[in-house]
Parts: C-alpha cells; sequence; structure tokens
C-alpha cells in the first residue's frame, strides 16, 4: 500500500480507512509494507491492484527480481507510458513469460464481494496449472471461479469495458433511458469483439462472463465509478471538475485516450469509443456528440 | 380492446384509465372498438398487442377472413392452446404466408415509449419490403427501427427473455446481487442463442439489439413486470398470491411451461429455464433451486 498512514490504521483497527472500511482484516495473515521490494521479496505469487496510471512508477522502484515470480494483474487498464495492457507490459518490459502472467477478472465489483454476495471470477493464464492453483486459492463459498487461456482478450476486455460503462454514464446523464441503455450495451459487446479480434485473433466467446459479464456489471452497476465519472459528463461536469469531485480514479478515463490511440493501427469500427473519446479529449459536447452516436447505433 | 369501459373513458378523456395513463390519444385518428371484426375489417396492418393467453380466444371471434391483410405481432410470447409463437400460430392455424407476417420487438419498453425516450424497433418479416413499409411508418423522432428477416428467432428471444427476467428476478428477491445478476444474463444470451438455434437454425447475431437488447432491458429494468413478478416468488410469495397482488399479466409465466414443453423435442441446455419451471410450476423452493443452479452457471 502506498500510504503508511493507512498501512498503521489497518494495523491497529483492522479496518482500512479509505475503501470498504466495514470489511474486518485478519491482520495476522497480512504482510503490510508500503515498499514494493518487500512485498515481492516475501512472495511467489504477485497480484498487482493499484490503478494503471501509477504502475509504472511504483514498477521504476523494483530491484528485487520479478524471475520465477507468477504475475497477476487485478488492474484492468492500460499503462500509459506503453500503451500496453498489464500483461504485455509486464512480459514486454519485464521479460516475464506469458506463462508467468494471469488476469483476474469478473463480473466482480469489490463492493459486493465485501458483502460476500456470491461472484465469478474468470483467471486466465498462459499456463492452465498456474491458472488452476489461483482459481483454486480465490475460491470460497462466496467466490466461484473458472479458467481461461485468453490473457489478452479477457484484459482487453476488462479494460475496454470502462470506456462503454463511462459511455453508459454520459448516456444517462444526458437523459436516455433503459431502452437506450440496452442498445448501448447490445451495440458495445459486438464493438468490443470486433476490437478484441484485431488485437488478438482466437476462439472465443465473447459472452462469456470475463468479456459480457464484466461490461454489465460495470455498465449497469451503481457502484461504477466509470459509470459515476460519465453521469458527471452527461450532467455537464468539465472533464477537470467531475475528476476533482471523485476520489478514485475512473480507470475508464485513461483506458479512453488509450484505445482511441490503439485503433489507429488496429482501425476497427469503434463509434462508441471514438464519441467517449471526442468528449473526455476533444472538448466536443456530449449531447451533440451523443445524437450523431445515436444514427450509428442499432 | 376488451374493455367498453375503457373506450368510452379514452373517447371522453383521450386517456387510457389503466396504462399509461399520462398518454394523450389525438382520438381523431383511433377507431376504438371492441369488436375484433369491426377492427379487421378496417384494416390492411393488424398489429395485435394482447397477452398471448387471450390471443386464441379473440381469434376465435373472428368471421372476417385475414387473407391479404398484413399481420403483426407485439405480443411475445406463446400461444398456450398451440404451443406455437404467436406468427407460427397464425402461419400453421390461418394459413398465413410468413410474408404477410411480422414481428415487432425491442428493446423497448413502452413505459419509456410514452416518455418519448429514445428507443429502437427491430420489424421483422418474411417480405423486407412489408417489413420496411413497417419499419417507415413506426418511425419518428424517438423510435428508430431497423428490419431482420429472422421473424422465428427474434419472436422466439423476445418469448425467452421474459423467462429469463423472471430469472432475475427471483435472484434479486432471494438476496444475490449485481455480480450475480450480470453473470446470470451471461449466461441467459449463450443458452438463448442454443434454444433459438434448435428451433430455427439460421445466420443471426445474437448480440443484436432484438435479441440481447430485449433480453437486457426486460432482466434489468424496473419497469419490468416478469421481473417484479420473479422478484416476489423469490422474496417468498407463492406463485398465486404473486399472481393476484399484480394487475397485469405476467408473460413468462406461460412462455416457461411452453418452453420448457418444448425442449422436451428439442433438449437444448437450458438450466435457468428449467430452474424457474421448477420454481413456478414444481413447487420447488426458489433457494434451494437457484443454490443448484449457480453450480451450473459459469
Amino acid at each position: 500500500m502506498r500510504s503508511t498512514y493507512a498501512i498503521e490504521h489497518i494495523k491497529q483497527n483492522r479496518h482500512n480507512p479509505n475503501y470498504l472500511s466495514s470489511v474486518e482484516f485478519d491482520t495476522t495473515k497480512l504482510l503490510l509494507t508500503n515498499d514494493i521490494n518487500e512485498a515481492v521479496a516475501y512472495a511467489d505469487y504477485v497480484i498487482f491492484a493499484i490503478p494503471s496510471a501509477f504502475l509504472s512508477g511504483e514498477l521504476e522502484k523494483l530491484t528485487v527480481s520479478l524471475e520465477n515470480k507468477i504475475i497477476f494483474s487485478a488492474i484492468k487498464g492500460i499503462v500509459p507510458e506503453t500503451s500496453l495492457i498489464v500483461g504485455e507490459h509486464f512480459h514486454k518490459t519485464y521479460n516475464i513469460p506469458y506463462d508467468n502472467i494471469g488476469v483476474i477478472t469478473g463480473p466482480c465489483h469489490a463492493e459486493e464481494v465485501a458483502l460476500e454476495r456470491l461472484s465469478y471470477l474468470t483467471i486466465a493464464c498462459g499456463d492452465m496449472k498456474t491458472a488452476k492453483v489461483m482459481a483454486k486459492n480465490l475460491n470460497s463459498h462466496y467466490i466461484k471461479t473458472k479458467i481461461s487461456d485468453d490473457i489478452v482478450g479477457t484484459e482487453y476486455a476488462a479494460m475496454l469495458k470502462n470506456i462503454y460503462s463511462i459511455a453508459a454514464g454520459i448516456a444517462h446523464g444526458l437523459g436516455y433511458g433503459d431502452n437506450f441503455q440496452a442498445l448501448l450495451m447490445s451495440n458495445a459487446i459486438r464493438e468490443m469483439k470486433k476490437f478484441i479480434k484485431k488485437v488478438h485473433k482466437m476462439k472465443r466467446n465473447i459472452n462469456d462472463s470475463a468479456y459480457l459479464g464484466d461490461l454489465l456489471v460495470t455498465g449497469y452497476s451503481v457502484f461504477s465509478r466509470n459509470r459515476m465519472f460519465g453521469n458527471m459528463i452527461g450532467k455537464g461536469y468539465t472533464v477537470k471538475s467531475a475528476q476533482m469531485e471523485m476520489s478514485m480514479v475512473a480507470e475508464g478515463y485513461y483506458a479512453t485516450k488509450s484505445a482511441h490511440k490503439l485503433n489507429e493501427e488496429y482501425k476497427a469500427k469503434t463509434p462508441i469509443i471514438d464519441a467517449v473519446y471526442d468528449i473526455l479529449y476533444e472538448g466536443k459536447e456530449p449531447k451533440k456528440v451523443f445524437k450523431k452516436l445515436t444514427e450509428k447505433l442499432d
């Protein structure tokens, strides 16, 4: 954890002072540190769970080798410095083989996990044996796990869904209703399929829970930071003021820029991503952009 | 309309006394009657929009020929007497050619249409020219239309989604959260695809708005009668008491029985439909049935 104050607070009170504060930790099972080297040296399996925008900076502090470590990402975003998803970033920047890289993906809002509501995770890894080990360890009476070999696809889906969630929020903020929201999600999953196919073509069912399920939970849930962020934009907040109002980072904000940039190469037809990009980065008026977007959807 | 009282009320007050009462009708454009023969004799295009359970009884009163009439269904259910979807019922029972039969489908809750919120319709018909005529006539500044030649698939989707919406309601009533709801919808669309493929195999994208969009609007919306009905069942109401509490018919209740019966022949793997059937028709306990169902989903 970055904050030493939060670490001390958890040690003394067994609760995180900032997020999901109702959850009680068994501190005897935790090694709490703000030193990435101490954490990595201690662990065989490392799960990264920080906003993607801060990952590169944290990793620069790393002096301990990542060789032979199993690295899982729960981040779901693009590393801005390299425009790579987290798995690719570890593979290309740190030479970690894909067999040692994995992704943990939903549909799984942390808020409901904290409430012990039944949730399903997909554990994707190049090495199916490693995926199984991780799946077994994350399994519990309220968490069911399945495994997948589609590291790239699941991680791109997890990243893209945040953009579609912002779009859903903007639509809601502009006054579009449930009928349009359903139409938007139906278009979003088709757009996502096209995009991911360009990035990494393989046999996958885009309606599996790691893709469609993850899109829906984020696009529909009131817990979603990205949807909340989009909603404020739709209601007329500027990007800056919406960000200031929210104490948490909306991953989709960065994802939009990265996906848009990546798509200059892939050239998938992505009217929804383009619309969100135009609003967030080109200063275009949400109402006008969405009016045009409605003509392109079906 | 069946009720002469409602007809008189609309004539005098320009509002329906029972449903969407805020909508104002231009009564100079309406021919209001409770006589199906008068309505059919007058019209070239006939849109049926009554609960599927009452269709067969109404049609028995028909003495005017349906020959050369264009028949559209906005019903989205199965005719209990013949276990056929409405299009099939007209085709097989009244020898109407498929070129004269069409389906109007969503994602499109009437409540939001009444509020003039942007909504999209799919108009399916055996004859594309007829589909275009109907699409053009239903088009407006808040209704966008697209056409399709998949009469059977769109109508089955519209029928099946009501069952999945009951399932979503039951899950909610039992205390499952948003994570599970997303997982359920992701499984539902895969199940729907398998079922429809068995009924009528053709090239279709199950993520098009007439299939996935329609499923989502019903499965997520607070307006959905089927979801409301399921929610009451999940909360412990008996089927009978839930039906008595609701003044409107939950189409999915009949659809569940019909789909279950049809599937004895098709033998698609449909754990969600089976679960809803077991609860509604076999008197099994929702909590136990859903616990088992969660083991079958992924």
